[in-house]
């Protein structure tokens, strides 16, 4: 169970996911898939380096995996300076196609590319790759800006002077250039010295939820305590939870939210048991172009995923799988969509009225 | 997904989980810790020998380890034959209360140690060992009828000419000493040539549902597709699902039931999406001494089944855990009890009415 101890205020460090190599040269990532086994940072030196670590989930997390798309874009301008105008803007615009496909769900990877074509298309051709550069850190610096901002909107819901979280996947530093969208707010409430304990469903089958949440939590000192997946019910039975927060990986403009599979159960079941619903996630993770849930394309995963899980024998070894890596929970099943622009309730009228992305 | 084509009628054949060895020596079980990796028999020669393959899980499912349990104390009585009546009984008495012991929340343990001890008391000293081989024989031959009769109530509740099941954990031939609870209308719906897919949910942290239930379905030629715990409740909203099925492990006199963690959140999201939600179990899983499903006792599992899932580090070493093996859904959720004596519908009233065990 939680370890009681409250760790003082100062020792709260999230840990810096996504970041620029000493040099300036590549993205220096923490290697996900390493955790919890190892803290591993690799340096992606181009933008194929990139899109190959987001397809293999070495970096995830929607706001991170814009981030690193948005420095890769600056890589590639700088691989490809010595090229003729047309060579250049043929050769970027295919990596900056290939990253924004890298991931189908997440928002954030199209909206960051796309930041960064309006960028190159209103640059000083003398000046291309410094544009860039200021577009990819301006992503950056307003991700880490907005997932402050979503903490100290979503501290006010959290109970005190005990807020006990139930949270899936994984929302947190390691998936955002700052400290995270749903657990923004527990290392605000941490770092303020509040006593916040949190439950880290594991997320099959790729377990976001024990290898990185847990250890990203454990790490900054902040009790949390792992479940298997369907134990999230018995949680809520036995009123060891005050609410559930998640992240998002895309919202529609009436609020439908896709995010990573099992969200939708622990929507259902907290609408059943009382408890309140909770979704965290930057602006930019709106899609006003998307009305509702039922457009937003959902990734399925590889079945071996759950047929070899960690390099066993899982189930049969021709089962059939079905492994949807997202789901959509309805809007009418969230209590409040928490963002950098404040907190938009049901029937979440003034999302579809948010400044479309970069307009700004 | 699930592959289309319908296995023959004659080649459903479900595996035998649990019998006597060639020479009746021993008891002759599928090891389902290997399982699916290989279909290995180990033999049992003693009751410290059952009683640890019980533990480790090597036999499990309710039903099952009460007959291994019965079994397991005719080799007890055959093992201390040459000594004095004093020492017959305390050395076999120790052992029926180790093996009823070996797990808490199964009721079948301990009715059928009780059924033993009963038939102990009533045998003539010159007979011992038949009489008891004798009543083990029973409690098997008994559970075949009772999996078959559950079979046969609960196949008029699938729909037809498709069935599509959802169940949890494993309730089948590898729980029990037939055709399995939950999965007997599946064999049986098949083996009359009906069309019956199931979706077998994982069940962390053991994936009993993805290595058992998808290997003896897929082993009997029956479509199967396994998904995560968390998927369950898209494969309703999708309505991929005609109902969801499962087995129990005791069912309070008001109809409470404990099975496997992870069959409350299916209760609860059967419910909201409007699907029936069915326990199958034979009338010796009913503990009319429990009015309701808050005394029934809890198993806590060893947190390592999470922490380091199949030899892979999968949360920080040292991470809490929260890990029930069981949960209790209430009466209120469940639309039928299925037994062998019938199907009990809310309120259950008739459900307390059963006679005593052992009292038929």
């Amino acid at each position: 169970m939680n370890a009681g101890r409250i760790t003082p205020a100062h020792a709260i460090q999230p840990p810096e996911a996504v970041r620029w190599s000493g040099d300036c040269a590549a993205i220096d990532i923490i290697d996900q898939t390493r955790l919890p086994e190892r803290e591993e940072r690799v340096l992606l030196r181009s933008a194929q380096d990139a899109e190959a670590a987001i397809r293999a989930m070495r970096v995830r997390g929607a706001p991170a995996i814009g981030i690193v798309a948005a420095m890769a874009l600056v890589l590639e301008a700088r691989r490809l300076e010595e090229q003729s105008s047309g060579d250049f803007t043929a050769g970027w615009e295919d990596a900056a196609r290939r990253l924004a496909a890298a991931r189908p769900t997440a928002i954030n990877l199209s909206w960051a590319v796309e930041r960064m074509r309006h960028a190159l298309a209103g640059a000083d051709p003398q000046r291309v790759e410094a544009v860039l550069r200021a577009e990819a850190d301006a992503i950056l610096a307003e991700d880490r800006a907005m997932c402050r901002r979503i903490g100290e909107h979503a501290l006010l819901l959290l109970p005190a002077p005990v807020a006990r979280v139930l949270t899936h996947c994984n929302a947190g530093a390691l998936a955002t250039g700052g400290i995270g969208t749903a657990l923004a707010p527990v290392y605000l409430a941490a770092g303020a010295g509040r006593d916040v304990r949190v439950y880290a469903s594991e997320t099959r089958p790729l377990l976001q939820g024990s290898r990185l949440t847990a250890w990203e939590l454990q790490r900054a000192g902040i009790p949390v305590t792992v479940v298997a997946d369907s134990v999230g019910a018995v949680l809520m039975r036995e009123c060891r939870v005050d609410l559930v927060i998640v992240g998002a990986d895309r919202i529609a403009a009436n609020g439908d939210t896709a995010n990573k599979v099992g969200t939708y159960a622990l929507a259902v079941l907290a609408r059943h048991h009382g408890i309140p619903f909770y979704v965290a996630a930057p602006t930019s993770t709106v899609d006003p172009a998307m009305p509702d849930g039922t457009g937003i394309p959902i990734e399925y995963r590889d079945p071996d995923e759950v047929r070899r899980g960690f390099g066993t024998l899982t189930a049969p070894p021709l089962a059939a799988v079905f492994s949807p890596a997202f789901d959509i929970t309805p809007a009418g099943l969230i209590d409040a969509i928490i963002t950098d622009r404040g907190v938009f309730r049901p029937p979440f009228a003034d999302l579809a009225a948010l400044p479309v992305h970069g307009e700004e």
